[in-house]
């Protein structure tokens, strides 16, 4: 991973983000001001396509090549019986995406979007995280350098995504370790536990924040403790597309809990990065209003493998399709505002 | 229009609706409970392939042919100053729309859907409802049945929007007649009407309130008085969908008012109708909860000419994606639930 082989590094890299490119966006909002609309009427389709144009770095954004990569790891914590489904499912579904069986394989085909699915050490999970840490600093390390690696150098979009079974848990664990509350605020249904097995979520959540309770006033130490490996390759992701100025599109509550230490260590860190949709994931949307972000998308959705994030590519398209192509009052002949 | 020549046959129209299909609204539950994911995690995707099946009356839904219908009118209420923009651009957007130069183009063909765009006698504006009924019986039965005969007569998915300088004041005093409330509840700030704009309007709306209250305890008397022919034809096509087993998806804030009177006749005459998406217009939000439609979308557009309905075939065209191409657990080998 490109100066990147400790946690060190991984902080420092954080000190000299590129910004995005304010001239572009204000070039496309005095564009949009000149459309044959009322100002404003396209509501998020304007602020998106000129969140696009600033990170993209061009008032003309683009949206050619959108890439959707999709992490896999499996979760030590399973062993608390925190999921619905027996670990083996990860592996399964990973199967299952390279066949084009899963949800993600359709989306991706219906908005026109590249699939990429990167396994993470699926036949060694991370250690349980209720005893002792999820990670040791160098596998985090490895992981954070396989998402940045993973992602592409140049390319208009990236949507990152996540498969693992239990990995609500870590990220529910996380987001609690970042932003605070236990079990009870941030553990969720998951996959479709019962009453039971939230009882056992929550207790995992609570006895992991206890034992690391140490390490989770530090972000990087807390998704090492608590997080796990598809986590922080979305991390990786995240940080990488920042640095090579592609937009991020985060799917849902693991996807938004595995890049919220990079807020957490610079404020403006996730400025490239929209949250596709409000999972029905209980902590979500308290998860995305302490990042100050709006989802594009609330339809229920609780699946994760970027289902949420492809998705929102659509919504994207749209925007860009309206910026580029409608014609301006002059051009249209069309009467302003009295 | 077929055989529906008065407000006698329109309401007779309403008493043998065609339903939709059950079974396969069950047989694509079934298969969504088989398909590789944990039970109901796409959320609305799933609801609304079924939704889809249900009302096409197949169990394999189609999206092959979208079509977006575009009605167009003039509105002598603009006399009471409750627009920003002058009439002139009504005419002047739908020259717009048929030139390609609207967002309702750009939005038609990212989804692949395609526009029919019908004006609507725009060099005589209905009548100014302050003063007196907007439409005589036989226009507002001419503008229901060009509605009516507008619409395929086979189609997968018809989206219904309207353009109208002055039409949010038509829809909020539709919506006041059949749901209650006055100005104060229903006005909204339409095309970006300044405070005393939207001072004028809740007073035209008033007064338009007071001068028909006679008529407001009749659906569509209502609509007569204080519509649009745009209002009726939506209400038409929407009628004539049901007719031929097409399911509707409506546009935003004026395109729901225009179809709300037929719920009010029967009940359960909306149920082929999806509303694309939550206008930032003021009434919007109330107006569907009071017809328990959630809408699909939700991203602060207020511009009509169905830009929100035909963006939501987006969401319709990955919902069925996945419900037509996703492998079942069988097919791909996946253990089920633990």
């Amino acid at each position: 991973m490109s100066a990147v082989a400790s946690l060190g590094d991984l902080r420092t890299s954080l000190d000299d983000l590129p910004d995005g490119d304010e001239a572009a966006a204000q070039a496309i909002a005095g564009r949009q001001a000149r459309l044959t609309k009322p100002a404003g009427s396209l509501g998020r389709l304007e602020e998106l396509a000129a969140w696009l144009g600033r990170w993209q770095r061009r008032a003309e954004p683009r949206l050619d090549r959108v890439e959707v990569l999709v992490f896999a790891g499996n979760h030590g914590v399973t062993a608390q019986g925190v999921s619905a489904y027996p670990a083996s499912v990860t592996a399964q579904m990973v199967a299952n995406f390279e066949r084009g069986g899963a949800a993600i394989n359709q989306i991706c085909r219906s908005v026109g979007a590249t699939l990429s699915v990167i396994p993470l050490h699926l036949d060694a999970p991370t250690a349980d995280f209720t005893a002792g840490d999820a990670m040791a600093e160098s596998e985090f390390i490895d992981a954070v350098g396989a998402g940045f690696d993973a992602g592409p150098a140049s390319a208009d979009l990236v949507c990152l995504g996540e498969m693992g079974i239990g990995n609500t848990t870590s990220a529910a664990a996380l987001a609690a370790a970042l932003l605070g509350g236990g079990g009870e605020r941030w553990a969720g249904r998951g996959t479709g536990l019962d009453d039971d097995g939230l009882a056992r979520k929550r207790a995992a959540i609570d006895a992991g924040l206890k034992r690391h309770d140490a390490a989770v006033s530090d972000p990087l130490r807390a998704a090492m403790a608590l997080g796990g490996r598809e986590l922080a390759a979305i991390l990786g992701a995240t940080l990488a597309a920042r640095r090579h100025n592609i937009p991020v599109v985060l799917d849902g509550f693991i996807a938004t809990a595995a890049a919220a230490p990079l807020a957490r260590l610079r404020r403006d860190a996730l400025g490239h990065v929209q949250v596709a949709h409000c999972s029905a994931e209980a902590g979500h949307r308290s998860l995305c209003a302490e990042l100050g972000k709006r989802p594009i998308l609330d339809l229920d959705m609780r699946l994760g493998e970027a289902s949420g994030a492809a998705l929102s590519v659509a919504v994207l398209r749209a925007a860009l399709a309206c910026h580029l192509g409608m014609a301006t009052f002059d051009e249209a002949g069309v009467d302003e505002r009295g």
